[in-house]
């Protein structure tokens, strides 16, 4: 069973090193395993999480004492909290992920050349990742799966927060794990709260192949400014929806609400509002109401305020500003291009839509403006692995290098070459 | 034309940012630009080099002047030199270059979902290039072909041995670009000697998407190490051949003979042999014979030096080294397992060869080896990006982050989701 590794006087830098170590050597033996036994094991996953589902929740429990005790606020504390539903929710998760295709071992690509060589394209598994994320504990249960489903070691570091709940979680992943005959440490737990441990394993790019960070911007910029290996990432998701002339105004105002409110605390969802001059006058006040009626707080221009009297009036910073709630920035510009402009400047590369029925500027807006997604006539709220029908999703990423967009099982594996011959060597 | 931007006096700190700004600039109006416009851009540089090939000579010569007085090594002298021959070869594969398809632009995965939305995923391209890279001049024109075809900006840092060189093809390069309509500033070029412009231009994460460094180990480490933007490289190629039980040893010995001898200055070129213990008695003598006649000296194990009685005993240090020369380190293992044991310590995860008939060996060996090419009955030579079918190639990456492998036009794009509508919202 789970035994925690660090003893008391412990060196935390050899503490992280053999964590890292262990992971490698088990990411080593998972990188080879078949398929059957990786569903095999979450599907013990997802029934021990019903099983020991006491134990989860009492752990759990634990966790939101403190949390109160520690005048966590509520919606934190919701955040947290897992109670029977939400645990047969993340069993069917698992289950889900089991029921995808392997990602490793596929031939993505091939060539027959010339001279006989059949040069095959083939996926991998990245090795080891560490994965540092907040307090929803769910997504312990997630990361695993997705990291172990695509063949990786996982390191996880949770917030301090859900530390009784994760420990639970972790023992569940890792006694399965060993029940399936599969390396234990391929799911490993940093058990400290020090916060220089992740400094530590951030430092280990060659143990560990990947770091995702999961949370705040704060967080993120840490992780990525302290990383020596690749980071897989987004900082924020300051998305965009252009409203073009020729657009339907009743499709326009669907989008706008449902990019806007429909959870505006999470990434995809709408920040800022641009609209075509043509129609401003007859989209605006139509769809200040619509936002109103929901409690959002406007914030335009000069000329949106024209047609919306009532807007606050938006300075540069709201134009750049993730509000993750429920205020909009409102800016009236003077055609697609404009749009484009506004959106690359003061967007964050990570979701932005038009609204029209005019081809040309469809194609336009999808071309030039440089985000990981770019919508045409559908919510910003659809940027999602599960959405854009890649299965569970790990995270966003606005980077350009190696995936971007969501990224589900594929994005967690690399390829190599493999290439079959019958004794051919190279003349020139 | 071309004016050399770094006055008298001036910053460094700003040059670079300046050039990188430019670059940047450059970059997002190249992402829009037809296909058609990149290949008369490279016909047109084609030609240029052809009908300014005395001026591109004449500027060479001065390096090559410069060259003898400082003393550099006929092997260096002799990779510095251009005459009418080279500059055709460059031209006649600028022109290939026009012949590939356009990387930009191509739906990589496309679904329809339930709901009706059209999910693409299309490539783009990744932005703006910074190319680290020693002597040869001709990688100069190479690297900005593969650049501008991909639709990135590149800036360029050649080795000062080839300053001349270097600024009579950036002329031509960036002379062409003015002539198609293109932004003269998708190719640039670093013109200060100083080192410390490399040191600068790598903290510029937000103007310059990638580096790849191309040169020795130590110009390569150091890009890494101080680059804030992602890195494409390998560090080393310590290749293996193993020869397994099976092989047929014919084949086997041309293998090898071909892997260590055709090219032994190059990285995918072999430095090690590993040999399966059932057959070194009958393999060994053969092979050691036949390397020997090519000059090559043998370092070899204890069981090696049983059958081949003149190689000098291997030490650690020579498995683990990449002698890019006549010299070759030979180990007799007790089968694939050890092999593969043995490339995964110290080989660089390069390129590694199997040569067997026992289908399980191959397969096994394929599947356990962690490098970007692992082939079956072939010579190691053979990973290349124009051996592979991918066109010209810009590098040879050992990560497994982005690409891995030989990477060539479709490996300098990242992509981006376009998807389509027709008024869809997001319900949960």
């Amino acid at each position: 069973m789970y035994e925690p590794k660090i003893a008391a006087g412990d060196d935390l830098g050899s503490y992280c090193q053999e964590l890292a170590r262990r992971a490698r050597a088990a990411s080593i033996r998972l990188s080879t395993a078949p398929g059957a036994l990786k569903n095999e094991w979450l599907c013990a996953v997802a029934e021990s999480l019903i099983q020991d589902g006491d134990r989860i929740i009492e752990a759990n429990n634990r966790d939101l004492s403190c949390a109160a005790e520690g005048g966590l606020p509520n919606s934190s504390i919701d955040r947290l909290r897992i109670d029977d539903g939400r645990l047969r929710a993340i069993a069917d998760g698992v289950r889900d992920v089991a029921g995808l295709p392997d990602p490793v071992g596929r031939v993505l690509d091939s060539t027959l050349r010339p001279n006989g060589l059949q040069v095959l394209k083939v996926s991998v598994p990245l090795g080891v990742i560490l994965f540092i994320y907040e307090s929803r504990p769910n997504v312990t249960v997630d990361a695993a799966a997705l990291c172990v489903k695509s063949a990786n070691a996982v390191i996880l570091r949770g917030g301090k927060e859900a530390a009784f709940t994760n420990t639970a979680l972790v023992q569940i992943l890792r006694g399965a794990l060993v029940k399936c005959g599969l390396p234990e440490d391929a799911v490993a737990r940093v058990e400290t709260t020090d916060r220089a441990a992740v400094g530590q394993l951030l430092r280990l790019d060659s143990l560990i192949d990947l770091a995702i960070p999961r949370g705040g911007e704060s967080l993120i910029r840490r992780v990525a400014d302290e990383a020596t290996m690749p980071v897989l990432k987004h900082y924020k998701g300051n998305c965009h929806v252009y409203i073009d002339r020729s657009a339907d105004l009743d499709m326009a105002e669907r989008i706008v609400v449902n990019s806007k409110c429909q959870r505006p605390s999470v990434c995809n969802a709408a920040e800022s509002l641009l609209v075509h001059c043509d129609i401003a006058a007859s989209f605006l006040p139509r769809v200040g109401q619509a936002l109103r009626q929901r409690n959002v707080e406007l914030r335009g221009c000069q000329l949106t305020q024209r047609f919306i009297p009532d807007a606050r009036p938006a300075t540069e910073a709201d134009f750049a500003e993730e509000f993750l709630d429920l205020i909009i920035s409102i800016r009236v510009v003077d055609g697609v291009e404009s749009g484009i402009e506004h959106i690359n400047k003061y967007g964050s590369k990570h979701t932005d839509a038009i609204v029209t029925n005019d081809l040309t500027a469809a194609r336009r807006f999808t071309q030039a403006v440089d985000s990981s997604a770019v919508l045409v006539n559908a919510s910003t709220r659809f940027n999602d692995g599960y959405e854009f029908g890649l299965g569970a999703e790990i995270g966003i990423s606005t980077d350009k290098f190696h995936a971007r967009g969501p990224c589900g099982l594929q994005e967690l594996t690399s390829y190599k070459y493999v290439v079959y011959g019958d004794g051919q060597v190279r003349e020139t």
